[in-house]
């Protein structure tokens, strides 16, 4: 799928919604635990009753592989599952993977061949070795975290670095004079526009978190028009209308993602819901988020 | 596991050799195809041939993902055998996962409680959320990403960086004068520094790349007590005594990973070693490794 794709099934859907599928064994329905695959039971009631209201569904692997292989196994019958539902949706593997050269190609085989899935997150730390071995893959996407929604996100993202050839060149710091924001930059913007020209907007998403609203607009100016995926609205405390004020470009831009307010919505003090009407619940709750995302678009 | 006892077993073994299972099903011997587990036969042979002669195992997790269910399922068997066969054993999971909060917490379960590894290695570009949740699991260890072998190491790791307070309180770099080396330094220096305010040198190591030993004696300075995982020996063209002249310490502090100059050695032109003899080759290629390491204890 490249962009302009993925921008037409936004618009057909009139959603930008993504739902993230964290489907911690601790919080499904007690009843589900009978079940030989507890975790593609539970996704797949929630898959078909959310899946009219969303573009694009997000596994968190942490929560299959905290189950061994048998995890991985229902995280293979969840994406085939997605596939089969619609082939339209746009799935994403959040495995923040982040390795080089021939091991990062064989994550791109797991994801890309071995299970169909759309797009992967990935740590950029190591550099360019560990994202290009992804875009080998024509019609598939590397979302490369930029600045993401937690507290500890201000230990190194958000460092202020300099390139180093200014910073020797120039004798070291006491020697600066007038230095351009290019030579002086946070560090994540440093990773998006470095990570822009490893590939394209067909290929290259980044991770903006939605708790930091001002910085979206601040990283919509050197990113125009690239596609954004966003954490934190919900239970992390973000807005969806701050992230689409500041956030949205002239095509959307914007995958918004929702775990826990959505797939676990029946657990909502006065949500009305019983543990027995989960995916009745998913359904309302991505319903209302749909709604407010179509006065957007 | 801690420090002192994992040198207890470096000193025991004569060996600070860690072999990585970078299993890659396209290069074992075309005779293990026949087999319901190929690369847990493959592993299992190996680890018989070469236990006695490393103190640490690492699964590279990529080879085991990009086989599905059924590799992650002879992933566990891996860790299991090695587990079975000598439990002082260290055993990394070479994973590079990057997460923050109960999903880093899934992350730990999985390699620390639902399979028995000693440590994982950890990209800490999301800061303290995405390390310290793998802290809190006593005897075991988080491996963080620091300096790394690969050329892209370059694109962020080794940008140098301002403290955030100095640069904004001194009116950007224009103004600034006379910064301590503590207020300009590289990524992977921050890296460190903050990561061994989270951890005690009994939990946490540093990745630190062979292909850059002048950088080791360099990290030593400000890092001298924990372990080292050395990546880079061999294959990527780092030298084992080099590693040695600048990366050790008093106790040892370093883990020296080889991956496929001994698990592929009878690959090597001239080895000497057919196919069929692939473990007997990798024994010979880790004793070699072995041999040097104790005369540098």
């Amino acid at each position: 799928m490249n962009y302009k794709e993925l921008y037409n099934n936004i618009l057909k859907k009139k959603s930008f919604l993504c739902i993230g599928l964290d489907t911690n064994p601790a919080l499904i329905p007690d009843f589900l635990s009978e079940s030989e695959y507890p975790l593609f039971e539970f996704n797949k009631a929630i898959i078909d009753a959310t899946s009219a209201f969303a573009v694009a569904y997000k596994p968190n692997l942490a929560f299959y592989e905290a189950l061994g292989y048998r995890g991985w196994m229902q995280l293979e019958m969840t994406v085939e599952y997605i596939r089969s539902k619609d082939p339209s949706l746009f799935i994403i593997a959040d495995a923040k993977r982040g390795d080089i050269g021939n091991t990062a190609e064989r994550y791109a085989v797991a994801f890309f061949e071995r299970m169909d899935c759309d797009a992967v997150t990935l740590a950029p730390y190591m550099g360019k070795d560990s994202v290009a071995p992804f875009l080998k893959f024509s019609g598939h996407w590397a979302v490369v975290l930029a600045l993401t929604s937690n507290p500890s996100a201000e230990d190194f993202e958000t460092l202020v670095t300099l390139e180093e050839s200014s910073f020797f060149l120039n004798g070291g710091a006491q020697e600066q004079t007038g230095l351009s924001s290019k030579q002086v930059a946070p560090l994540f913007r440093r990773v998006i526009e470095t990570a822009m020209s490893w590939g394209t907007q067909d290929n290259t998403m980044f991770v903006v978190g939605a708790t930091r609203p001002e910085k979206l607009a601040e990283i919509r100016e050197y990113c125009p028009n690239h596609f954004f995926l966003v954490p934190g609205v919900g239970a992390q405390g973000g807005s969806l209308k701050e992230v689409v004020k500041y956030g949205m470009n002239s095509s959307c831009g914007l995958l918004v993602n929702i775990s826990r307010d959505i797939i676990f919505a029946w657990k909502k003090e006065k949500s009305g819901f019983s543990e027995q009407n989960y995916a009745q619940a998913a359904a309302v709750a991505a319903e209302a988020v749909a709604l407010e995302m179509k006065n957007y678009l």
